[in-house]
């Protein structure tokens, strides 16, 4: 019988991009690593926090941009644990919300390698913060929706989103990948039912020194302005007090000395 | 005019109860604070974080016992903070999900006290890590929806959860509080159109030492234990893996040599 040393792969959440923002846990596991794979969203201030002896590869894949493929980076994770390393896989967020975890489990299952997920701040959860927003309030919400405005099916034509179905009252939408087509979105939800005075809060890159934010309501949803990605798109009663503070904060900048008016953006 | 020193409150997410998935900025912000107000849920080994310099008050209030109404812990957040004091204002889980954050940034906005909101790992994101389970998966999923089971709102008689509205092939709900009446809770999703074939597991006390679970069907519900709160019921066709595994696993124990049945709960 042969021995084997097997490693394991460490699938990790990195969080919104703040360092600050990692759990104890991924800081601990990135100094200690012999492999980190990360995704293109994943900042140089957190890569570093990588020990001297890792290797860091960035296999991501962004919109448009040609990556790695998933079975290359499923492969690179197979083939380091049999040869003892311990792997950090770096997903931007946490794994398990819109960051293909469930691919690469199936394949660490299917080689038979020891893993663990380590959760992260997803990026819903990450903007509603940075915009001091509760998602939740029992006074107006029961439940949180978390839906991708893209969706991008493996090998199948683009898939729309069922916006009649996710639309309610007492629920708070957390689009990621909104997109730009805030028109069409605000047609469909307001088909669906949703009121025109809705609050909308649109958060690019939450957590990091290049956020920015807009605000309005559902009936003006067109007038958002497109900002980089990666956006999240929050919808729903219980961002009332947001869109409030933030409505004044814009008033506060117009009337500002100088005559001109500011925008926060 | 006089001069008044004024503090700060940090509306802080402590996670599940591992002090590993704290984020570093939890971590920061306990080390450093003067007062410390939390829930029950928080464990000593998260609060044995707090500085010599902090005081630190239980503030909880758990079902059926009694504690500290919200006004209370507002005026005492709000008092201290006047006071110039750093106050962390610590929830289980992240605030902004079933947190009553939305409460107590009001009262934080009309008192005019500054304030920061701190993400942190929600329960049900950390019941799924703690299952190795994605709660998206591109092929099956579009959507998560975190629901709690138990709608206790304000002055009101408790409101029943509308599951015909949340259930959906294509969706993963997140039930906090899921409560134990789960033949009640299966009627009621079949009937809303779900398979009984689809995948359920209950999660007790994710990321402590006392965690345990359950994985049935939706067919089988009724036939879960009723786990210890703080529980996780996670439902839909993306835990389909994690509900194989958990079976094999069981399986795998029942064969045991010692040829008695194993329960891994």
């Amino acid at each position: 019988m042969s021995m084997t040393i097997t490693g394991k792969v460490y699938l990790v959440g990195a969080g919104p991009g703040d360092p600050e923002l990692l759990t104890v846990r991924a800081h601990n596991l990135l100094r200690r690593a012999d492999l980190v794979l990360h995704d293109d969203l994943n900042p140089p201030a957190i890569l570093a926090l990588a020990g001297p002896q890792a290797a860091v590869e960035n296999v991501g894949k962004r919109c448009g941009k040609k990556g790695v493929a998933q079975e290359q980076i499923n492969a690179r994770m197979i083939e380091a644990a049999r040869r003892g390393q311990e792997v950090v896989r770096l997903k931007s967020g946490d794994p398990g919300i819109f960051g293909r975890l469930a691919e690469e489990i199936d394949a660490l299952e299917a080689a038979a390698i020891p893993y663990e997920v380590v959760p992260g701040i997803t990026a819903g959860i990450a903007a509603a913060a940075a915009m001091s927003a509760s998602l939740t309030d029992r006074r107006k919400t029961s439940r949180v929706i978390l839906v991708s405005g893209h969706r991008a099916t493996k090998g199948e034509p683009h898939e729309k989103t069922n916006w009649k179905a996710l639309a309610a009252e007492d629920a708070t939408l957390v689009i990621y990948m909104p997109g730009n087509n805030f028109a069409g979105l605000r047609d469909e939800l307001l088909a669906a039912g949703l009121d025109t005075g809705t609050p909308a809060v649109l958060v690019s890159r939450a957590a990091t020194p290049q956020q920015q934010h807009g605000s309005t309501t559902l009936g003006a949803l067109d007038q958002l302005p497109t900002l980089e990605s990666p956006a999240i798109l929050l919808i729903g009663r219980s961002l009332a007090g947001v869109h409030q503070r933030l409505s004044a904060e814009i008033l506060a900048l117009a009337l500002d000395e100088t005559g001109a008016r500011v925008s926060p953006l």
